[in-house]
C-alpha cells in the first residue's frame, strides 16, 4: 500500500470545525473572535517514550494526550491536531489501531486532524496540536507570587513505578501493576480543569519530566522559590489504596522518587493565592479532577522539601533529561 | 549538556509577532483580523530525506524550506514555526550550523520559532509551520477547470540529477553537480509568487514528490485531465545552460525522467484561466520568479504528454512514494 492510500484509509476524516483538513498543501484554521490559538508540538520515539511492542492503540492514546496536556496547562480548549508519522514499514493492523486510541481520544476532546505527513523511517510520532484561549488569559509559567499555594491534580508516581516493573527493576502484583501501567500508557489530560483555572491560577504547567523538575520551571519562570510537603505528595500515589490489599509495601524512598521525580504523570501542577482555596475547590468539582494542596510558594529562590512535621527532606530528586 | 541547555544555547529567540514563543507550555498566536491560518507539517529523515553526512546548515534551510513551500501553494505569508527534533546525540556545532542555516532563511521570510521539542532518538526533523491567508482566499487544489493554463515556476530536475550522482548512478563535471546539488539541499520556497496568484491561480500546489505525481493531485481534486508539453519541461532542467559549456550530454529519456518525476524541485504548480496570461505574467513580475506554461486543463480524466510537435509521448514516469 502506498503512502496516500495509508493517508486516506486511516487519517482521513472530513473536518468539522476547521475551514481545511488533510489533503491540501496547507490546513486551514481561525480561532474564535477574540481568541489566541495555543500551539504545543511533542515527539515520540520508540526505546525513549515507548517500548517497541506497546499496544498501538494505547501508543495513539498517549501520543494525543500529552499534547493535549500541554492544551490543558494553558488552559486552552482543543481545536485541531497535526500527525507526523515515520514508520519502519506500512503495517496496516498496526495502523488501524494506532488511529482508533488516537481517534477516540480525539473525538472525546472535540479534537480534530486537519494535516499532517507520513514517511518511511524509525518509529517517530510528532503531533503539533491546536487550541484557543481567550486573548491575554492563558495560564502561564510565570505568574507564581511568594504566599501562592501550590497544588497538583490527579495521582504522581504510578506511571514510573509501572516503567520500574517493565524495565526489571522492581516486581508487583499483577492487579497493581495492571492499575499503574494504565497511568503510563494512557495518561489522562486534565483539559476540563485547566479551562476552571482561567482567573484564579496564577501560574500553571503539565507535569511530564517529574514534579520537581517541571516545578523549577515555574519558579525559574516566576522568580520565586517553594516549600513542598513531601509526606502529602507521597499519598499521591494512586496505587497506595491497593498495595495494602495486595499485600506489597513499598520502601518511602521509592515512594519519594517516583510522585516527586517520576515523570509521565502528564497533571497539571499549578499555584493560586490562598484567597481563591474555594475557587480552586470549585475548579477541581466543575472539572471533576481531584486536586491537592502540596505546597507553599517562598520569595527565597531554590525548593524546599519537608515531611509532615515540617522538617526538612534532602532533595535529591533529579527530574528527566532526554541528553542526560 | 542537557535538554533545556540545548533549547537555550540554540533556539530561544524574542518572538516580535507571536504572543508567546518558546519557553511555557504552549505557543500563543493568532492571525490578523479576516485571516485565517494555514497550517502544514513536514517531517524529514535521515537516510530517506537526505544523507547523513548532509552539511548541517544546508539540512536546517531544507527542512524549514520545504515547509514555506507548503505555505507558498496555498498563498499563504509565513509568520512562525514549530521545531521537533529528534537527535542521536547532543553534538553543539552540528546544532549551530543546523540552526544556522534554519534561522538564515527564517528570518528571510519573517518567519519566527515559537516552540516545539527535542529527544534523543535517531535524527528526525519535524517542522510544523503557520502562514496567513485572507479567509477564504487560499489557493487550494480543487479548482482547476478545463481550458486552464497549466504553468510550473522555475526549474525541474536539477535536484534529482544531484541525487543520481550522489547515489553513484551518474556522473557528471564538478561544476554542473555543484549547481544541482545546491537545487537538492537549498530548494528556493516561491512565497512571494504564491502570495502574488491570489485570484489569478485556479488551482496550485508544491511540487515535492515529481510535477507529474503532483499534478495528478490537482487533476483528481478538480475532476480534469491535462495535457503537458514535455518538449517545454525537458527544457527546465536548470543545468542545461551548462552542459553544453561543460562538454557533457544527457539523454533526453533521463531529462525526461528528472524534469517530470524527480521530485525535491519546489516549485509551484497551478492553473489559471488563458485570459489571465498577463496577469500571471505580472505575478511572475513581481516575484521576480520565472513562471512557464506547459499545457493545458483538459475535461478528459488523465494526464496525457506530447512532444513540441503534438505527438504523443508515453508517461512511465512514477512520482515518488515513501512506501513503495
Amino acid at each position: 500500500m502506498g503512502e496516500f492510500d495509508l493517508i486516506a484509509r486511516h487519517f482521513t476524516r472530513p473536518v468539522r470545525r476547521a475551514a481545511l483538513g488533510v489533503g491540501d498543501d496547507c490546513a486551514l484554521l481561525a480561532p474564535g473572535p477574540g481568541m489566541q490559538l495555543a500551539i504545543s508540538s511533542d515527539m515520540l520515539v520508540e526505546g525513549r517514550h515507548f517500548f517497541a511492542d506497546v499496544d498501538p492503540e494505547a501508543l495513539g492514546h498517549k501520543a494525543l494526550a500529552v499534547n493535549l496536556s500541554d492544551l490543558a496547562a494553558c488552559g486552552a480548549r482543543p481545536l485541531a491536531f497535526t500527525l507526523a508519522l515515520a514508520l519502519p514499514r506500512a503495517d496496516d493492523a498496526w495502523l488501524a489501531a494506532f488511529a482508533r486510541g488516537l481517534f477516540a481520544l480525539a473525538d472525546a476532546h472535540g479534537c480534530e486532524l486537519v494535516g499532517g505527513d507520513t514517511t518511511c523511517g524509525p518509529l517517530n510520532i510528532c503531533i503539533t496540536i491546536f487550541g484557543e484561549v481567550p486573548a491575554g488569559q492563558a495560564l502561564l509559567r510565570s505568574g507564581a507570587r511568594p504566599g501562592d499555594d501550590i497544588y497538583v491534580s490527579g495521582t504522581l508516581g504510578d506511571a514510573r513505578l509501572a516503567l520500574e516493573v517493565l524495565q526489571g527493576q522492581l516486581a508487583l502484583p499483577e492487579e497493581v501493576l495492571a492499575r499503574a501501567r494504565q497511568r503510563l500508557e494512557r495518561p489522562t489530560p486534565r483539559v476540563a480543569l485547566g479551562q476552571q483555572l482561567h482567573g484564579i491560577a496564577s501560574s500553571a504547567l503539565d507535569v511530564s519530566d517529574g514534579l520537581l523538575g517541571d516545578l523549577a520551571h515555574i519558579l525559574q519562570a516566576s522568580g520565586v522559590g517553594a516549600c513542598i510537603d513531601t509526606t502529602v505528595t507521597s499519598k499521591l500515589i494512586a496505587i497506595s489504596a491497593y498495595t495494602a490489599m495486595a499485600g506489597c509495601q513499598f520502601d518511602a524512598e521509592l515512594i519519594r522518587q517516583c510522585t516527586l521525580a517520576g515523570g509521565d504523570d502528564y497533571e497539571l501542577a499549578f499555584t493560586a493565592p490562598p484567597a481563591l482555596r474555594s475557587a480552586v475547590a470549585g475548579a477541581a468539582q466543575a472539572s471533576a479532577t481531584p486536586v491537592t494542596r502540596i505546597g507553599t510558594v517562598e520569595a527565597a529562590p531554590g525548593l524546599r522539601l519537608v515531611d509532615g512535621r515540617g522538617q526538612a527532606v534532602a532533595n535529591r530528586y533529579a527530574s528527566f533529561d532526554h541528553f542526560q
